[in-house]
């Protein structure tokens, strides 16, 4: 399903090439206050044009089509519209008789039977993320003091990120990369047992977003090589605060005051430079392919503030079943 | 929320120490049929005993007293119950000075206000799998001839389990794990996009495992330091075969038809034999604590028929979301 | 599916002549005192025994077997069983060629593929409600001051009940019967835009209850035959109270601060004591048949509790997914 | 909630005098094919201009903006949006100071704290329902030879319409009405147990309609007066036929082959011409109040294209469900 969240609900249209992408969120407090400018920033976080960016540049002027009126949210369906300016969809039909390894193509003509929107990766495109954005700057709002840092610490297995994509162009080849983020100041005591853990849907919501293959919170994939007595959190004080944050803030999907902390791994960008042997449907033979299109050499580069709007819109869902219930 | 899955709708419910544990499935299909031996082998696999394992062992032996009639299943919700007989609650009254580490005592304190049943980590324990287990015994079969197979490949930072386990007895203390798991002759076209992708779905249900802290799909974190040209699967033929499994089988968040595989990482059991210095709210300070109750040294190696569950419960839903369109 | 609302979940299982029915409720409150004695008054009402009424009388001990310690909600799903211990099902076996005119047994054959439980009904029977009545009790705690009527205002058409009964029992014949419901001290406020107004999700909760074929708020069906400015209720104050009630204090589907109040048509009985000429699949004809089993003269008397208690239920939805935003 | 249905699930969203109104649908079906025109007929049904109807017409041209391309759905979100051009707000700033009775304005005031749309009713009007009857006629493609059937029955108490509206238009006031809803077609056995059955999920929708204050199905209110060999439905054959069909098509909430029927009762239009006595918050006072605005004289006349709509939607929604588990 195209929707997330119990209460909070959020829900994605559009695809890459079609005439918008857009998002509605449902259950808004009324009385936020917004205006364009508020979007901006973040917006411009997500786009691209940067180095080794796709030179594919939309201008991303949100349209706040319902639940706003003179200057505040209503509490009706917030819709957010952005228009697709910038596509050139030519080189996607050429490309039809071959599958594009690493992305959905085949997987959508199969499921699909054919009908899908085949042109930039229709609605599996990262273009649906900018709705995603912009419903992440009104849930940061309702969030007030929590704060969301996600950064790019690693690309092409390097931590300084301009090496890295150097080495990238030099090899015409793309790049993966690592986002960690870091939120501090949630309340003890958010997330629910079992399914809406904040683990659970911290990652349910990750892995929607293009390119993650894993997710590790706290110590994470290193956790398992500790032993008990070093990866436990000893308590300092009543409130919880803890020596170490082996955990992440999280202990029983709970969150325990202390900062969350996870980290996301991002597959190399699909499209690569590089020439790849793959089967084409057209010669029925494994052929050298090149992709057509335009993309960015490292899609974490773009990621973090993507990252930062998924965990501002669970943690908005995880605080209001948390108060429904108090 | 303690329910999971949008058509096939798994609810646990229980307590470590309550009167019983158990698991409502909704919108099974009629006609299954089960009888008690079907569900023995898997609820063997989960039950401690083993070496390093908790002293702790119940019959496990499952009531269905909902959905089935005659040998088969009604159609009506499908419930499962366990009775707990192997109890022992002392030890657990006697440490509520202090919130052990590594647990959920701090977070339940605070998220329920004190009311929580605190024996043997109450509802967040890992007793509550036992009915998730069961229903991943009704989901495979519903599945047919997918196979599962999740294996510990790893505990304590060996792949020698056996050495693994005499090293934590050793040091008096507890060790983590990996498990991992692929499985079989998923049709391809299942997972819907974004929030109901395999990976989102997969890793809400693995999240909600206790102890899992980390999860990647196919080559997972790996793949952040690969070029696009050597993660990416070319395509052999029509059928979406592919040379290799970098994405686990899943692309767009869809299955492709190759096995699906992922790895979790799970912490070291949170009680640990050793003695650890944490906070005291009688005494106000913090103090050596040594953990009571009956526990296992390495939590992962009972998890893989968890995890098959888990998954199986995934994938049932997925594939009735798919069936639902076409 | 068999679970209801969106925060404050209630799955019910079980079927009239298995071991049990029962009923989950997800999201409780922790810290609510309860105790057995709770139950007993509501479960009196909706029970069997009286003129009328059907002559199996169960117990009706309720058993918490999970969400419950020390006399109080933990904050875990609330499960509460209900033995099934005074059941005779010779009668169903021997009945099975004829589907029971008024009953589900056809479309649930149909449905099911002939796996049902078709024995007093299976999952289908009203035995199931018992569950619901409970979970009412515990809705209704959590809503403190608002307080509930529901009352049989009709049964045959006579007001008189007592004469009503007589002339079903005159008559061999079954009856149906009105019941309206009066909620008092709903705040203003509560209800959501569509589908969760608060007349969708009555209606919803209420066309649940087995023999419900209508249900009509504040002038209901009469509505339709005023004009504008009859049936408009004008404010008297700035508190919203009006002069008149004809919208049944729901305007735009939200509670205006009027007393809630609403009526529900109930079918008779359909097991009527009286011979019907109904399809016999044996003989391929259709014959005389007499419906076999234990059954009341009128559902609708044993109905107000159940309103009642799935009024309460919606509520305590309603009052969570409105306290959620604000 | 703005969304309605677990699979086929709707969302809406807009205001009356906001930029537009639309509707998102999720889970489409790839492959069906849609043109402009296909909507004509039904958004005609449903405009404004006939007699008695209100002065404000909009186009209503659908814009399909997502999950359609080249002439078929894709399987991703369907989003058709309908610009609000014809809009004069002016009227409703005036009359702020004076709840209107029969309104929402003054719960949306208390709901969300002054800050909703008031213009035109904002989110709560019935311009609401143009996306839906668009969305409607999506379902009713993919239901093919279900046929539906919604008409005016009464209006003002009187079975012909244009007498009644004379009459209205006499007295200076709105009427109500009645809509009666046949469905023939529906395969036996689709509907859930409990709060999925086709009585509560119609009902549900229907409540969502602006004005409706009662539904019934089959015989509905005049069951309650019947007795139960009156009214049960005897079976003349093996495949549920039945010679009369009290029950609506439904019983234990489910299909049974016979033809769906059920009414609805509409509220008079609450923007009646005649002057009222309400509340003025200006004065403080109870004062005459004449409402502004371009309204009908009687709102169920535009309605039955949307109650097929929301019935439509409905059974695809309890199809899809059927068809998971089988």
């Amino acid at each position: 399903m195209n929707s997330f969240n119990t209460i909070f609900n959020i829900q994605v249209f559009g695809a890459s090439h079609g005439p918008l992408v857009g998002v509605t969120l449902d259950h808004v407090p009324a009385g936020i206050a917004i205006q364009t400018s508020d979007f901006l920033p973040d917006l411009a976080r997500r786009k691209g044009g940067q180095k080794g960016g796709t030179p594919r540049v939309e201008e991303d002027i949100p349209q706040i089509v319902s639940g706003y009126f003179n200057g505040y949210t209503t509490g009706a369906p917030l819709t957010i519209l952005f228009e697709n300016n910038n596509t050139r969809s030519e080189a996607y039909t050429k490309q039809r008789d071959v599958y594009r390894p690493g992305h959905a193509d085949f997987v959508a003509h199969e499921k699909f039977g054919g009908f899908e929107d085949y042109r930039g990766g229709g609605h599996f495109s990262a273009r649906l993320t900018t709705g995603i954005v912009a419903a992440g700057v009104i849930a940061k709002k309702i969030l007030g003091s929590i704060t969301f840092e996600a950064l790019v610490t690693e690309a092409g297995g390097l931590q300084d990120i301009d090496a890295a994509l150097e080495k990238a162009i030099a090899a015409k080849d793309s790049i993966g990369g690592i986002v960690s983020c870091t939120i501090k100041h949630v309340p003890v005591g958010w997330g629910e047992p079992f399914w809406d853990s904040i683990e659970s849907r911290m990652a349910q919501a990750m892995f929607s977003i293009p390119a993650v293959k894993g997710i590790e919170f706290g110590s994470g994939f290193a956790a398992a090589r500790m032993m008990g007595s070093e990866h436990n959190d000893a308590y300092l004080d009543i409130n919880g605060h803890t020596r170490t944050n082996h955990a992440g803030g999280i202990i029983g999907g709970i969150s325990n005051g202390n900062d969350l902390s996870f980290r996301l791994a991002f597959k190399p960008t699909a499209s690569t430079p590089k020439e790849q042997q793959t089967f084409n449907q057209a010669t029925q033979q494994v052929e050298p392919f090149s992709v057509k299109g335009r993309h960015d050499l490292c899609v974490a580069l773009r990621a973090p503030v993507i990252v930062e709007a998924m965990a501002a819109l669970v943690l908005v869902d995880l605080m209001m079943l948390h108060k429904a219930r108090i």
